[in-house]
């Protein structure tokens, strides 16, 4: 954890210092992407020091083939992974043909890198003195248009400090990339062609196995002195890659600069024999318009994303520029256009986790694209996986069930499972409760119900059927069990009746069979079609009844809490304040056993269960629970901070709150985990996002109406956001001394706060 | 499975055909080995079908980096591996320059195989059709020296039948081999030097990382008509490998033959300078002797074998080939010559499991090796283990444990932890149990009491220490409990207080606690320099009795029973006698989730406790037991049929007790688990051995004296073995009739015969 490093500023990330240990996390932090593709904060020039180099494009994976000790069956095939794609950010730059590069430099002065959120692009700027005594300022902007997600830019300037000099730019394409954690060290990667045409360089590349066809494309443009030159590049192609060489003769102080657009095309958009074609009208189209037009286009069209969906927090700019660098992540990984698209744990920042989809998406990230962008948005997260829901059929066939359930894959690209550990693959089911919690969450805050007899039912019955079928009834307890899962805490496997599993099965069976009714009522032609498609009847649905009826729940009559799972209270239970801190965090400390047999909690479990269902508990039921498990909780995932924050701003516990936020928005900032070198934590930035509106903001829909409760930790002098709710924009502003809840539009709309209504129209804002 | 393959007969495993999707079973099955080095059965001369080669040297490994899907603290860096040695035993054929090759051959009649048990040699001929016409009769029979056991050799007989022939072999060491069970495709051998000296061939190969020297060697002679032909051979080397070629003129009818001596010599028995040297030694006197003479002597140590080990069995001729089976390959793989081998569960078969050391040897082989050896034999095996204490002691501590707490490896070749699932690894801690029932188990049965003085204390000190700490204290239960382990029966995992993991770590306490009292009394000077190495002092005592003491056991009221683990009444009892047939083996149906989930046992669990612990419970208590538990075990471990089998007979169920022993006799010959051609189970071979002297002999060991209860299968006439019991040689020979005790040597011994005193002396066996 490193508190101090980054700048706190309201609206950028900034760095001030050139520390080559650390190269790889600011690499993490100052990554960009635009929803299509996304890349590490590289630098252009070659860097020989340690670097972690990562270019992403969303939807194109590789299947690595899955390395296990001993195989077990069920195991899928393989691991998808994101790929590291062909670099195109690549400009080698020479000084009189000594090439610059940061590590072998003598000296690296005022280096400044600065991530502009509120413009979206990244800046770089240091004097350099090379080894062979030149002198040279550089100047350096990047960023991927969310105009065009097709396209990059790059304007880099070098002016010659200690006397004239020969500026040599050597623009690339490099297809002969790898990734870190390639499972066989084998090239992900075949390149198909290497092609000129004038001043513009194409690679058409393809990734083994999958067959995504990419274009990788460039063309750049030299100015001295703010004139363009007419300068003829040298060209050199290998069989992987393309370098234009452009040389331009600077006096001392004078300025060569070199603008290079560039990106990828894919045939996920373009025919694959029409690649380097689409990437040259993107090109002529970039070219007509000028790096400045360019980058004014980006600002404007963050200015309408900022619009929507910032957060501001006045007193505190470290909160301010945490919660920010969340919300500007989010958007920088997902903005709703591609349906074939999902949320990555690490965006575009880094290879783990194979930039796949999890149970965060439906868990955390939801409430966030609800909220800050049209509902569209969501509902294309939530067909995301009705698209799949075939795939989620085959997986629970391989695993032994039958009858068209279906269980979601911990990990996809595709809708195919996609990761290898039994105990997290075949075990860690609770995310299929997720899928359903998440139409369900969707519904009652867009009042969207036509997903459900569109598409969502679908998921539900065979979802459903899954749960059915993996409880078994115990004659020991007279009640139906579900054995050997591991729940949203992963420092417990293979336990028996996970409180959280047990009680979100019940809940997805009850809510599936209330849904049926209500589509039979309502939706008379759905519901015909769904029943035909799959087969249900009275007698199977008053199975389903019965297990979720007979559902058994563990709980301490003792602690009158429910316990997270048979046998918790077998642990020796020593709360976390009393471990020696040496020994954290556990999971870098203390062996996996060790871990299993502790009493220790990673992440929200049960109280995640209290969250979901908020509404089913009342706040003496949260309070005894918190109090009993928070204190055994050590926090050691991304996904557990919020939740936290949010129960504790429920119970009026401010201080507590606040902590967890502080813990959750600035999490790769202050690199808590010491980690963020690997990739920055993007889904639990919603998660951020949620303990400011759900927990601090106490934003709630009970009857198809917001319902707030606001409170301010007693670090800020207020804060804001704005809601989407049902197309009607809300804007929220809570200061120590009152909440002003003003709308835009032309009608009115009727809140609760603090459990009472509140009518606000857009032309009386209202203070409470 | 397949229960006609192999030829019935008492002497020798034969087939009589050749099946080229069965050469790799048989390749297994007809493997030879002599302790110190063994091979699968593969062909001298080319075969380009499917084959699985295999070479092995005990002791001689390589640590293969693990591959796992996700990284778990404690994971040990390597999988051991047992190495796929420099190939030794090739010789290609050439007639009229064709190759010989089963593989391509227009008809191979008469072929048979021979794997002769009583002499220790494999034969194998066959009439042979090339593809260009040319018929030939090939005649060969190779065998590793138990006498010299460094030393192989072959015969091998080509006569032309189509016409006169020009016979080529080409006798060859090969240095360029790898193991097909590779991590990373690695090859784990580098060849340091290929020499010839006149009629010689060497190759110095290292293996990579582990760094073991081995020299691989070979002279070959060539026969005509019987006579020794003078032929000068064209020598060919490469980096990896040496050939010799002989060309013998030979006419229709006329035996062209070659005698091929090779083998390995390693620096784990030589200097590594002189490896050649040593291995020319061997070459000087395996030459002088002849392969007639060498081929004799291998008989008359084979002799000396069986005189001890033989178990006969009259009126069931397959019964009588599977013990013979089972107990050749026992003493193939390991004959007690050296402190650094142990037994591998595929001993010289195959390459599964890695050819480490598991508990199999404690549990399963002690017995056999105390019964039918020298007992310095079985004192060798409980050495390996204190040998390797120390690194217990590490691998304990890497997992969090303290104060000198010792884990056994799951697997290993060198005390190192070598394999890597963490619900083995580090859950299946049982094992530390079996090491200290050895110790009992050899003090009980040879009446040395010395080892434990003198090394075996220690062990147990350091295990004693291990299951205080790895127990826990649950105030819920107001016990001692052991949470998150895998018992024998790995179709669970992770499970708390399993029954046979809890007692047996109870036992472990409490005997060692008995034995520290035995050696202050008896051993003063050995009880003052363990107590002083250890630091033992009276707290640490009555801490580990407490624990011994309130050790939880989970029982069922209902059943009547100890359950297997916590919650397995739980689960959905069904018999396996209910499942559908085409469900079986689960481990190649069921996903791995499914068979966690069941109610399925791989192998005796629960009875695997009461059969080491048979005093501390009474016949109703195990028939309840084996009632309860029996109908739920589907015996997918090679080690669980034996235990139920001793248990069946013991119940005086005997028509249940021969169908268990049948099929861990016949394990492998029938191919049961369809698995044969990965290799042989040998490690459960002795358990077989168990099935017959304990199970239907009732052999027991009660206060220093033998007892037995013998009854005898239906299907068989009579039975015999030889027991040596503390240097007294007693036979046992067991006819529907009566029981005959004969003793070897001069004094008498008294034993118990069904519960009666009985006196046996050298000149009068006593039948009863």
């Amino acid at each position: 954890m490193n508190q101090d490093y980054i700048k706190p500023d309201a609206w950028s990330i900034i760095e001030e210092e050139f520390d080559t240990g650390r190269v790889k996390s600011s690499e993490s932090l100052f990554s960009i992407g635009n929803g299509a593709m996304g890349q590490r904060a590289n630098f252009e020039e070659h860097y020989s020091g340690p670097s972690f180099q990562g270019s992403y494009i969303g939807g194109v994976f590789y299947p690595d083939k899955t390395k296990v000790g001993w195989w077990k069956n069920g195991y899928p095939e393989y691991f998808a992974k994101v790929l590291n794609a062909p670099n195109w950010i690549g400009i080698n730059v020479f000084i009189n043909d000594e090439a610059l590069d940061l590590y072998t430099c003598k000296e690296v002065k005022n280096f400044r890198r600065e991530l502009n959120m509120k413009e979206g692009f990244l800046a770089r700027s240091f004097e350099a003195t090379l080894p062979g005594g030149a002198q040279v300022e550089v100047k350096a902007v990047r960023f991927l248009s969310i105009v065009n997600d097709e396209l990059g830019a790059i304007k880099y300037e070098v002016t010659p400090l200690s006397g004239d000099a020969k500026v040599r730019f050597d623009p690339y394409l490099d297809g002969s990339i790898t990734n870190t954690d390639a499972n066989w060290e084998e090239r992900f990667w075949k390149t198909l062609e290497v092609k000129t045409e004038a001043d513009r360089g194409y690679i058409v590349s393809k990734t083994l196995k999958t067959e995504f066809h990419v274009g990788t494309y460039m063309q750049s443009e030299v100015l001295k002195s703010g004139k363009k030159l007419d300068i003829s590049p040298e060209v050199c192609t290998d069989e992987d890659s393309v370098t234009f060489s452009y040389v331009v003769e600077a006096a001392k102080g004078e300025t060569a600069v070199i603008i290079k657009y560039a990106g990828y095309v894919t045939d996920m958009n373009h025919k694959r024999a029409d690649l380097i074609h689409g990437a040259s009208l993107v090109l002529d189209k970039a070219v007509s318009k000028g790096f400045d037009q360019l980058k004014n286009e980006q600002k404007e069209a963050w200015a309408s994303i900022w619009e929507m969906a910032d957060i501001t927090i006045s007193g505190d700019v470290k909160a301010q520029q945490g919660i920010r660098f969340n919300i500007f992540q989010l958007n920088q990984t997902y903005l709703g256009k591609d349906e074939r698209l999902n949320i990555g744990p690490k965006g575009f920042t880094g290879e783990k986790y194979g930039g796949s989809t999890y149970w965060d998406t439906e868990a955390y990230c939801i409430p966030f694209y609800m909220a800050t962008k049209d509902q569209k948005v969501a509902r294309k997260l939530l067909a995301y996986r009705h698209n799949h829901l075939e795939k989620a059929k085959e997986n629970a066939q391989k695993l032994g069930f039958s009858n068209g359930a279906a269980l979601y894959p911990m990990v996809t690209m595709n809708g195919e499972e996609s990761h290898n550990e039994w105990e997290i693959t075949f075990e860690e089911i609770h995310r299929n409760g997720a899928m359903v919690f998440a139409i369900y969450n969707y519904v009652r805050f867009t009042g969207d119900f036509s997903y459900i007899p569109e598409k969502g039912l679908e998921v539900m019955i065979a979802i459903a059927r899954f749960w059915h079928q993996r409880a078994n009834f115990s004659k020991a307890k007279n009640k139906y069990v579900i054995l050997g899962v591991t729940g949203p805490n992963e420092y417990e496997n293979n336990v028996n009746n996970n409180w959280y599993t047990n009680y979100i099965a019940k809940w997805c069976i009850e809510y599936c069979l209330e849904m049926i009714d209500k589509v039979k009522d309502g939706h008379q032609e759905d519901y015909t079609r769904v029943m035909g498609l799959t087969s249900l009847n009275e007698g199977e649905m008053a199975d389903w009844r019965e297990v979720a009826e007979g559902m058994y729940f563990p709980y301490s009559e003792d602690h009158g809490v429910y316990l997270q799972q048979d046998g918790f209270l077998d642990k020796e239970i020593i709360p976390v304040s009393e471990l020696d801190k040496k020994q954290r965090p556990i999971n870098q400390k203390w062996s996996w056993d060790r871990i299993l047999r502790s009493c220790y909690i990673k992440q929200a479990d049960v109280l995640q269960g209290f969250y979901f269902f908020a509404d089913h508990f009342s706040k003496e039921e949260l309070e005894k629970h918190f109090d009993f498990y928070e204190p055994l909780t050590v926090h050691e995932s991304s996904l557990s901070p919020c939740v936290h924050s949010i129960q504790a701003a429920l119970l009026g516990r401010m201080e507590q709150a606040y902590e967890f936020y502080v813990r959750t928005s600035r999490l790769d900032l202050d690199d808590y985990n010491k980690e963020v070198e690997e990739g920055c934590h993007i889904t639990s930035m919603a998660g951020t996002w949620m303990s400011i509106v759900e927990g601090f903001g106490g934003m709630r829909v009970e009857n198809d109406q917001l319902s707030f409760k606001p409170q301010i930790p007693e670090q800020w002098d207020a804060y804001s956001f704005k809601i989407n709710f049902r197309d009607r924009i809300l804007k929220v502003h809570v200061s120590g001394k009152e909440t002003k809840f003003s709308l835009e539009g032309e009608d009115s709309l009727e809140i609760l706060v603090n459990g009472k209504k509140v009518e606000v129209s857009p032309e009386a804002p209202v203070s409470i």
